[in-house]
């Protein structure tokens, strides 16, 4: 087990009708803007309940943040924070609008250029205080202190992560996620499933805490996966889903184990520069990650197929290929394809994807820093 | 799944050589006093280890924390703090010297009689903040915002809870723990496990991460049990079982199921009254109010035989009963015995028992507040 340190304030207000707790939970005299993202959550009925929970408090609302939240577009909110003087964000939505409030939070405390915030992880000294209204369970941004903002002008897709931005709260009610859409949704338990491999799938450590909590996450999202695509209404399965994503990436599992995230760095620019949904990238990079990577994670890659996908029978190389493949199917089983050809990409993306790479230091990648630019480059051809 | 909160702000510092990040955890000019039991923390040099850590700060000490922590000792560490306006409480040790601690923070910011602290569940406006280093892994009180104290010249033994308790941080150096008998370890083992099984033996309500994380705590704790025991210098034994013992009670494990606590309900009675050792008297009892309540909690009981005992075979009454029968075994692997007889206790125990029970309020306990002192009067008989 390694030495590790686990904080996470964040105050969880998880069910049925809870939007309404908002009231117990900010400041009496608190100065609140809105942040959300498309029409949705105000079609929807979310933004006029969570108006009503503020009572006399003054707020401001600032919609249209979009899936990847623009760095452009939060340069908008900041002004607008300035201006009148906001002391509390509330961010409504998924992972993008907590993200993209998080980095309203820090931006507006920054003497500098923002996005050094970006660029140099340079972070101000104080931030903004933060809630959320969780409508889309995926990135655990509700629960965390990291986020990811792209800058549309130049294609960048970069990441922060700081514990000034720990939401002071995040009101998780499961229903808030009956009127998604399903793409939404199995983008979701992809991303979910995948932040917690990203924590999971490196070497055996015997760190058993952190690794049964893993495979309890991973089995809860395959469990559920079916009911949530299926059912709109499922109570139960929603629930589940909404907790089992926060629970993915709020730091618990990482506790004591070595992290991998290069499927994630590899993703990040294949989103900045083609569009494609985070998710998505996810799930055509990771099985050729394990294809490249799996003498070195031959350990985890046994015990995953055992504990996760109850395989018992053949050798340990079939029961390594074995897995591989039903994480694939799984993903598929979603709807999310697993290839770039699936989306009508081919070999043209490879140099592209290296070249942004290099420019923003993602080499020697890897819980054993040894994912060169040369190794992504074999684990791009395996994923056409 | 059953809406819940989450709130546990306690940093967790762990690992090996991790003492010396006190001096980063303390407030630079605090006045610190450090709260310890028994001269064992001094002989084995962790009390001098702590005082260098502490660099310039100013320190008193307070040694003699007993057991089960008593009310009177702990208001003399009260009168010291007051003394000497000491503004940071340290505690180093085990559960017992935590809670006292805790009490200490909280009896020194009340106006009113302490006590009430305990018997009318009064809570001060403020509390001194509190930091630990660990060094027995059994209570979880390093990572919650509960304890319990002892008052000695009634034998009563009470329980607070408030979140102005929760430390600010917690050290966890397994290597701290090589030096504890072997009582003391086992008593943590089924301390730690008991704290799992009272969030989890009720009846199932499809709360997924909560159940697996439990099954995922209860199965590590099994597994480390002879290793812990038998190997004192076993880093990953110890390591793995020093987290799990936090994880048990740190609230997570709660997050949207129903709870139990009658074992513990009874078993704090028959510490106050005869002096058992927190842990033997959870032995004792679990078995019996099992045995009592094995139809109500059949559902979560049958899940518990399959996935944390993998039993597959039989009848689901020979499930139920082997299950029981293993959760025996282990406690008696472990050396504790499970029965009022093994210490030399008979019958008379009972109407002193129910007495205190009922001065205490301990009446309609259990997930489904159906244990009555009728029913706590046939889980002695069994127990006996």
């Amino acid at each position: 087990m390694l030495n590790f340190q686990f904080y996470n304030p964040t105050r969880i207000i998880f069910g049925k009708e809870t939007v309404s707790e908002l009231s117990q939970q900010l400041p009496a005299q608190a100065k609140v803007l809105i942040l959300y993202g498309g029409e949705s959550a105000v079609k929807n009925g979310t933004i006029d309940e969570v108006k009503k929970a503020l009572g006399e408090r003054e707020y401001f609302e600032f919609g249209g943040i979009e899936p990847n939240p623009h760095y452009e577009t939060l340069l908008k909110a900041v002004a607008l924070v300035k201006q009148h003087q906001i002391d509390f964000l509330l961010a409504v939505g998924g992972g993008s609008v907590i993200d993209g409030t998080k980095f309203v939070s820090l931006a507006t405390c920054y003497e500098g250029d923002p996005w050094e915030i970006l660029s140099r992880k340079k972070v101000p000294v104080t931030a903004l205080p933060i809630g959320t209204v969780l409508t889309l369970p995926a990135t655990g941004s509700e629960m965390n202190c990291r986020g990811v903002v792209t800058r549309a002008e130049t294609k960048e897709k970069l990441s922060f992560r700081t514990p000034l931005v720990y939401p002071q709260f995040s009101i998780l009610d499961p229903t808030k996620t009956y009127t998604l859409p399903e793409r939404q949704l199995a983008n979701g338990i992809v991303d979910s499933f995948m932040h917690t491999l990203e924590q999971y799938l490196t070497y055996p450590i015997d760190a058993k805490v952190p690794d049964y909590f893993a495979e309890g996450v991973l089995r809860t999202l395959i469990e559920i996966a079916p009911d949530v695509l299926s059912q709109p209404d499922n109570y139960e399965a929603r629930a589940n889903f909404m907790w089992a994503a926060t629970v993915a990436l709020n730091g618990f599992l990482a506790t004591g184990v070595p992290e991998d995230w290069t499927t994630h760095r590899i993703g990040h620019e294949l989103t900045a520069l083609y569009g494609i949904d985070h998710a998505r990238t996810l799930a055509i990079i990771l099985p050729a990650l394990l294809e490249v990577k799996k003498e070195a994670k031959r350990g985890k890659l046994l015990q995953y197929a055992k504990r996760v996908w109850d395989i018992t029978e053949g050798s340990d190389e079939q029961k390594v290929d074995l897995a591989i493949q039903k994480t694939c199917e799984f993903f598929e089983s979603v709807g999310i394809k697993t290839h770039f050809s699936d989306y009508g990409l081919g070999r043209e993306v490879i140099e592209p994807i290296l070249q942004q790479m290099e420019k923003h230091g993602q080499i020697n990648l890897g819980e054993h820093q040894d994912i060169t630019l040369s190794t992504s480059r074999q684990i791009l051809e395996k994923a056409l």
